[in-house]
């Protein structure tokens, strides 16, 4: 039913992800790609509301874990790389030196960044002595000043955040939301005495991703990823990924431990109770708009977005049903009806526009409303209107008790969401087909992997098996599941005993 | 008395105004200025969330009168300055063709923007075919846009707005807040059918401006500004100077009334009722970290900042006085007060930390906490809490009616600072000494102007009559008052009848 009828009116079937996703974006009015400037879209004001709907929730939780907002300047001078380049040669070295095997990574990614940013060379007519580049992301800003801010352990832990835009010169193909240029991006930054207290720090951050993602319905899989993906200078690297439709995984968040890597290089100390110099340990946690790409390909349908009831910019949407006689009474109930769901703390919108009411759901489903309420003379004449979940179904409400009523169903779309989310996870979810060696002595798949699947295999063995997975499968080493299999299994590739679960999906 | 005792303190004594300002800010925690960028300053929490408050203020605002927050990329690319020179060139040709006065102005300054700019000509290793340029304000990016979005009349008006950063190549003396080179900026920017509407908007935007400074307490100048110191491509333009304690002024905000000048660069045409094509009239208003920096500088004292309680991130601060006996009852009991004032929806924090209450006073006066509450066991024992407005005086309260009575002496507070402001203003405003001819026709004042006053003169003069009262004056004529002299006087220089009230003054 719904696809025809989706068709007639010019929306690509969501099973057509590649044209049903950026026509969405542009039909809810959540962006406007016609900026020209390539991976640079401009945030309408639907769009926005709904991410700063995200960025109240973000809020919230910054302020029940004690995190305090900062807002650091855009432009980083060039000499702050090289103290990030220091950071990577101490890597090196290590690794030459076989000091510590978790220090031996990223080496190359860590000026990988210098490779991706926007520079400011000139301002005005003249050339300037020191060119500053556009924060990718803060560590550089950030850490410089925090030796001035950190004193003693009374100091600690330091826990602090922003919201900014941040930029990368990405080459690869943009997508809204997805992979653009100028990033609306969150990051958590925090200092500690110790790698233990760094290590809770991640804890309460997952903790928090995971309250987000029940918030946004989401279906995710929370992976340690690979010493190879691990970020520049981390001692490891948490990746927060969301299965889409068309079962490529989305990395929507990612918590960084960095031990006290960066705080060596950046000289980020404090005295103990003893009076001694000590580095701190620190971590980041970083998210940015693709928890609004998420959440428009996740929930979508064949009629458009559905918007969780959480960051809904309106979470109800009246329309009256009017004819010739008693408009003004209908009016007037939706008016009533409107004060009512507001004075609830529901975001209400009444829409009285000069339409028909056809028209007005079409307009609302496409922007993913998640309920409408309807009201006409004959259920004013019956004291009810009607309950239209964006989920689907339909029913009569009492008016009298409409704001409760529409609460428990806004609830309930969440639910349907939660419900859906899981159902498409455990869909892409499979084991990897068998490996097995050749006569050759060279590793093959039993059986070809098919698309849109995600594969949990139990690993134990080295880069290279892993590399050679990659390369047998065409997909990426998401890292080891935060749960590993309750009992042991033999590895994939060595067939050791091993409790480590490894997911291997496409990524966006 | 209080003077020494800053000075005891190390602040410098508030009538040294340009020691004690730079120092303050720091200080308190506003911002933290050992950024390696000159004018780039880092927001701390306080001064961030202070910041936040009074944007806080401005989203309801904007909420009220129905404009729609957008968020437009940061990066401009170059070609759009092709059709702001367009503009110019056209307002160049009026002037020659001697066509319309009103369009006679700003070719230097709409092209002086190029050379404030910074600009961004190199992504990673490569050079970019477009160079681009950090907004230093969104009209051109924005006017790109606003022809998709306006078809006809029931698209109008169109009235946006955003909180961004821009950046503006300074090469003079920065100051935080007051002159920075990335601004936190507030832009509104409307679309209407005619010229009589885009004034209905100015209209709205002085009363929104009106309530916002009576938040703040500001005591405040609105005049439209001279001709020559019109923005760029601007029919007029309307400022709101704050007066300064050194008598000189900050412009906090500004109107602009572009009629349809950017329309017709831009092309931002509507269909009419009749179907023909009309160009939109616009304005804009913008404000910026520059209210913040009014609100340290007017209201500030030899103690520290004095903060207007509509914008402290603490209202009230809670200061146990604790002795050996009774310090868990004490402590037990601020709990409660500090629950019970949350509850009223008082921004409260309790000072539990462990240091002399006195070290507490010290700190929360430098911040400018508006109320601050101390309890100790005596007044436990007699069930009250000690009041100290920030403004002066003490006074005790019982504990059971503590909320209400906080929130009265917070609006004392607030009624204390706009009467201590509208007291600066007045001792400022000092009539322009007279002016007379001297025997070689040059003129000359009667006496000499003194500094820290801003003077007001009846003034119906050319263009260069105002240049030759600046020049003798050394002062800047801030413009017309939107309000002038009920009875016609005569001008200061022409000795012709007029109302119109013209400031001169000091800027920064």
């Amino acid at each position: 039913m719904a696809e025809p009828a989706a068709a007639k009116r010019g929306i690509p079937p969501k099973d057509d992800f590649n044209a049903w996703y950026p026509f969405m974006v542009e039909a809810a009015e959540l962006v406007d790609k016609r900026y020209p400037v390539k991976g640079m879209d401009v945030w309408r004001p639907y769009g926005w509301k709904a991410m700063r709907l995200i960025d109240g929730l973000t809020h919230a939780e910054m302020e029940r874990t004690g995190h305090q907002e900062v807002n650091f300047p855009l432009l980083v001078p060039e000499q702050l790389l090289e103290k990030e380049n220091r950071l990577v040669s101490r890597l090196q070295r290590a690794r030459e030196e076989g000091v510590d095997p978790s220090e031996l990574r990223m080496d190359e990614d860590a000026t990988g960044f210098a490779k991706e940013v926007y520079w400011v060379k000139h301002a005005g007519e003249t050339e300037l002595d020191v060119p500053m580049f556009l924060r990718p992301t803060s560590e550089t800003a950030m850490y410089t000043m925090f030796p001035l801010w950190i004193r003693s352990h009374a100091d600690l832990p330091l826990k602090t955040y922003q919201m900014v835009n941040t930029f990368r010169y990405e080459t690869k193909q943009t997508r809204s939301f997805i992979r653009v240029r100028e990033i609306h991006f969150f990051e958590a930054h925090t200092c500690h005495i110790d790698e233990d207290d760094a290590t809770r720090q991640i804890e309460e951050d997952l903790e928090i991703a995971a309250r987000l993602m029940h918030d946004l319905c989401l279906p995710v899989l929370v992976a340690q990823r690979p010493l190879w993906d691990t970020f520049p200078g981390a001692h490891y690297t948490v990746g927060i990924d969301v299965v889409m439709p068309d079962g490529r995984t989305l990395q929507v968040a990612s918590v960084h431990h960095y031990r006290d890597q960066w705080a060596r290089a950046f000289d980020v100390r404090y005295e103990d109770a003893k009076g001694e110099h000590q580095y701190c340990h620190q971590t980041t946690y970083g998210m940015s708009e693709r928890l609004l790409g998420a959440v428009v390909g996740v929930h979508g349908d064949d009629r458009g977005l559905i918007l969780p009831p959480a960051i809904a910019p309106h979470q109800v949407v009246i329309v009256p049903v009017l004819a010739k006689k008693g408009a003004n009474e209908v009016l007037a109930a939706c008016n009533k009806l409107q004060a009512q769901l507001r004075d609830a703390g529901l975001r209400t919108h009444l829409d009285d526009r000069d339409l028909r009411p056809g028209q007005k759901y079409y307009d609302w489903e496409i922007r993913g409303v998640p309920l409408r309420l309807e009201l006409g003379p004959r259920d004013l004449a019956s004291g009810e209107c009607v309950l239209v979940p964006r989920t689907g179904g339909k029913s009569n409400a009492p008016l009298a008790g409409a704001a409760e009523i529409a609460c428990k169903a806004l609830d309930a779309v969440a639910d349907e969401l939660r419900k859906r989310a899981s159902k498409l996870k455990d869909t892409c979810m499979h084991a990897l087909p068998a490996l097995e060696h050749s006569g050759t002595g060279q590793l093959t798949l039993t059986e070809s992997v098919a698309p849109g699947r995600i594969y949990e295999l139990p690993f134990d063995g080295s880069d290279a098996d892993a590399g050679m997975v990659e390369e047998l499968t065409g997909l990426s080493f998401l890292g080891d599941a935060r749960e590993p299999f309750t009992k042991a299994r033999k590895c994939a590739v060595t067939g050791e005993s091993t409790k480590r679960c490894v997911w291997l999906a496409r990524t966006y």
